[in-house]
């Protein structure tokens, strides 16, 4: 029988907590992403969870529509905020809000974002963005450094494949094939389904929003290639030497300057509408998990748009999938997931616990992590508890070990035991 | 003038931005939180921003009171939530939800909170709690191990003094000095502001409540002492050896096992209700700061009631505040902030671009944070910005430097200059 108290304990829907075993894997991945973001030079920032709703809802921004997706707060003086559902408007804010910050500025923020909406399996309402942006770089400089710290990011991870188009790319592939220009967005749009729904689906699709040639469309789309320059090239071949074809030389260059090669491919779009220039997806390259694991693109126009149109500010950025690294390293890793982050748990087996306490003093003061049983039970419950919680060593101190002033140390998973000073033990377990 | 657009551009009241240069700070203060937590044995775990209402505002946490002072939000479905506004009430309810967790449970949890209340100078209404929390332990060992960290935690940022106290002590006390059982929480509550109002408001609120003897009381509260045994010993000639006694000199021997001396303070009541045993607060020992730094102490019943009260679970937590601590670094800090992780912004003055990025990915690959300056400014630009922004060093890469595979590396602080190798460079970088 429930309690009626017991009743009213739960999470919100679309929420949950996240108990030790889990926050330690996705902290192991928070500080892969932390170091390698400042390694490339970006700098933290942190914004409130709250924003305005004129702000999450601006035109530039979400557009009213979003506001069915947020969740809406009153604050005491009937001020209309919501959560924030992403961290690239509140970038694009601060950006506005701080106009002397010295340019480019790269900034990441690894927070949570929140959608008040349906839920689909594996898809929460409280969730985290790992995010890098650069504003103020107009040279794709900046899309080959992004290119290159996700190829980095994964080499701590898992191998990955890289695809990479541009917006530019793309419409000049379908001006070629004679889509107009104003039906572009809504091609896009479209051949970004390809994946989702199939060639035939896009086809009618294609077809029914009067999109002329959608065979020679879907034909180019699918063909293969054995190298991006030989893509090019057959580009280059039917269309002249486009904007977007030498455009994309320009960042493949870059790239192989950084050791980075992304395949081009020419049907990726990235829903977004923001985008204005190149645009790439990661993927795990043997397809242990078929969701994109990372992904950006350049937005030259957004940030701008905040400042009321007065000033362009080219920008870049990407994304990382928190949830999604986390499945996939939960899929390639052999070890156990641990239960704690202790290396050492002491076990006192005398009632001179004052002349205990150092030892442990000592352990911790040497960087060790280090827990002490506290609730006086047995011996083979302490070592139970440490077993169930992946807890490597424990220490047993009783009388005799403190007269000696010796400890017995128990590895075990090894399942061996030695007696040794503190001094040893410290020097052993910091090896 | 201001645009109809940047006048929506703003955070919500008593929320804010955190830029590089603050963020880094209170990173590198976090950093010492969580290094030392999990050297204590503490283990990380997560709960989601939003709370179930019933949850904040049940008569074991905040009471109906509370929903006065928190962000109440509706979901899509009516659900009724609010956002949490501290890290305690989510820490019991877990406790409650999982009650398969192995105890003794230690946990921690930085992350931020809420309060949709009045803002006083310096106060937000979304702000960072620090709490590591242990669920399961009776003995006093918990106390100790928390007092010993606190200890541990400041010892990488400024001297402090720990004011201990305990509810049992204090009862004793009050009930030596003829006040009744029912009006004891009372008069603690008021003897809580003996430092905020003064002794004779204090005096005054007291007899207002009908606590006869108070002049006494004060006495004793205003007592001073050269050490915690003659305070005690003191004590126990008047009132006899009390139970509140026993247990405080048991946890000072426990103290000193880990090294750590705290100051008993007689008057020291936190004004939690939920406490039921040692109370502490952590304050600078000079007085650089007035507010206390962090504190805490044992509430046995909370946890226990969020299971329906069929089961009792002994808890003792602590709290670090942030921005407190934020601002104890500033004001003790001779160092200028650094406005940003870069130790080296690479300056390419060739056209020749590609064959300088292996430069940069080889110093990103060897762990040094790098930039590269991608506007295609001047050298002169480039330097300033790196002054602006505090960063060490600069490397120029010039058609002359490619060709002899050499940099040339500029310390700027030093204003010194000179030609090396990539090798040597990265050599010298990580020493």
């Amino acid at each position: 029988m429930i309690s009626p108290v017991a009743m009213t304990i739960r999470t919100p829907k679309g929420t949950r907590d996240i108990l030790p075993s889990d926050k330690i894997k996705r902290n192991k991945i928070i500080n892969i992403l932390t170091t390698t973001f400042e390694q490339y030079g970006f700098n933290p920032i942190e914004t409130p969870a709250l924003e305005m709703q004129d702000t999450l809802a601006s035109k530039f921004a979400g557009g009213e529509e979003i506001l069915k997706e947020i969740y809406q707060i009153t604050d005491n003086a009937d001020r209309k905020m919501g959560l924030r559902y992403d961290l690239t408007v509140p970038f694009a804010r601060v950006m506005a809000m701080n106009p002397e910050l010295s340019k480019p500025f790269k900034r990441y923020q690894i927070d949570r974002v929140w959608r008040n909406g349906p839920i689909k399996l594996g898809r929460y309402r409280e969730f985290w963005q790992c995010d890098v942006d650069v504003a103020g770089v107009g040279s794709q400089l900046a899309e080959a450094e992004l290119l290159a710290l996700s190829q980095h990011v994964f080499s701590h991870i898992a191998p990955v494949t890289i695809l990479v188009n541009s917006r530019c790319l793309l419409s000049d592939v379908l001006t070629h094939l004679g889509v107009a220009e104003d039906m572009q967005s809504s091609a896009i749009l479209t051949l970004d389904k390809l994946d989702k729904i199939g060639k035939t689906a896009v086809a009618q699709e294609l077809k029914d929003k009067g999109i002329t040639h959608h065979d020679d469309l879907l034909a180019v789309m699918a063909r293969s290639y054995e190298s991006n320059e030989q893509l090019l090239d057959w580009l280059s071949q039917r269309m002249g030497e486009t904007q977007g074809i030498e455009s994309m030389r320009e960042l493949l260059r870059f790239c192989a300057g950084y050791g980075v090669t992304p395949v081009v491919s020419i049907s990726l779009a990235r829903g977004l509408t923001y985008y204005t220039g190149a645009v790439w997806e990661v993927y795990s390259a043997t397809g242990v998990i078929k969701s994109s694991l990372a992904g950006g693109g350049r937005y030259d126009k957004m940030i701008g748009h905040f400042f009321g149109g007065g000033q362009q500010i080219p920008a870049v950025g990407m994304s990382f999938g928190l949830d999604v690294i986390t499945d996939l390293l939960d899929i390639l890793s052999n070890e156990t997931a641990r239960g704690s982050v202790v290396n050492v748990l002491v076990i006192p087996l005398t009632k001179r616990i004052d002349n205990v306490l150092p030892i442990v003093a000592a352990l911790r003061k040497a960087g060790i992590n280090t827990d002490l049983e506290m609730t006086g039970r047995s011996l083979n419950k302490a070592i139970a508890y440490a077993n169930k919680l992946n807890i490597p060593y424990v220490i047993i101190v009783g009388d005799d070990e403190l007269d000696k002033e010796v400890v017995t140390f128990k590895d075990l998973a090894k399942k061996t035991q030695r007696t040794l000073s503190i001094t040893q033990l410290i020097n052993d377990l910091q090896l």
